[in-house]
């Protein structure tokens, strides 16, 4: 198809095939004639790929680069494209501090980390984020919050054994990768939406009994 | 205190502290003499929250701000107080889409939100973000992951519960209103932290036996 159609049945603008061809990110079409190139269906779902990475998953088109260059390595594996999909998808943290709380938080957290049976290491994206959540929650007192930790922890390890099942059942590499930056970075999106909805149902049931907020 | 050891006390810069009363995040100090201010531990412990929805929170100066506004309006309520960190917290979202599979959707959402007995409205932040998830999974095949949609409502739905019971046991309002925001905005970046935790640990799990990808 030309590259009007492949718009057309992606939605997305020319000019910005262009730009994601130029940037590495879509292979370029094959060029059949002098003005003419030609698309195939590989660039429609490529495209659908990296829409689905930055309207849904929320990441920057530099964060999707890096993920679409790992899908495109030869030496890719599930488990190296899970750890690129997960770095996309964090947010920079601050800079750790060096005083006594931060070494109090590493080692609560590596504590949740042993409490789960979790093989993971310090150098995980989240590792240090959950040191910041903690050394946050102490510095403001909500050590009720803090309580709540174990529960997140054994929702997302639930989470994850059912992703990683239903990335294993799927039959060829490619479909892994796909299926291993998919889930993790619309699985978080998915994750995070549904968490607003639940809340709002729960904090209705709590409005409409009568209290003192 | 005086400006410099709010500063020293909270590790937040000088010029940065100006900037927040700038925007109004943080409350002037109290003028003592024509050059001196005077800050109280009120503004240690905003300047404390205001860092962690930046720097743990991963939320931007605007949306810090909208969030603190709230906080200090004198009608507020944790309900209402939810629903501010909520928007605060959630991705902007691409436009929805007006052809049949958004409208399929739509209705799956309104499916999956009804089978959690949920009391949440299509304007709920979440609402659209799950509508996308939904149409990109349908679009690249992924019905697979599409499954897994209930198992992250179960969650979702504990999580809120128990976050929600929390908040409850906060004696004060203003207590209960900075809860909300916190376990709202903190939450959300403990729980995608665990989950990069989590999968890593399955992710090695799964590497460990022999396989082909």
């Amino acid at each position: 198809m030309r590259i009007g159609e492949l718009a057309r049945r992606t939605g997305v603008p020319v000019p910005t095939i262009k730009y994601y061809t130029r940037e590495g990110m879509l292979p370029a079409g094959e060029r059949i004639s002098p003005n003419q190139v030609q698309y195939a269906e590989s660039h429609v779902r490529r495209l659908k790929v990296i829409r689905a990475l930055i309207d849904v998953g929320g990441l920057s088109i530099a964060a999707a680069g890096e993920v679409l260059a790992e899908i495109d390595s030869p030496g890719r594996t599930v488990h190296r494209m899970l750890g690129t999909a997960q770095t996309a998808v964090s947010r920079t943290v601050a800079e750790p501090g060096t005083d006594e709380r931060w070494a109090d938080a590493e080692a609560e957290v590596a504590e949740l980390v042993r409490r789960h049976g979790w093989a993971a290491k310090p150098e995980n994206p989240g590792w240090q984020t959950m040191v910041q959540v903690v050394v946050a929650y102490r510095d403001l007192g909500q050590g009720e919050l803090l309580g709540l930790l174990d529960r997140y922890a054994e929702a997302a390890g639930v989470l994850a054994a059912a992703e990683l099942a239903v990335i294993a059942r799927v039959p060829s590499t490619d479909g892994k990768v796909e299926g291993a930056v998919l889930g993790t970075v619309l699985g978080d999106a998915a994750m995070g939406a549904l968490r607003r909805i639940a809340q709002e149902d729960v904090s209705r049931r709590v409005q409409e009994r009568p209290h003192s907020a």
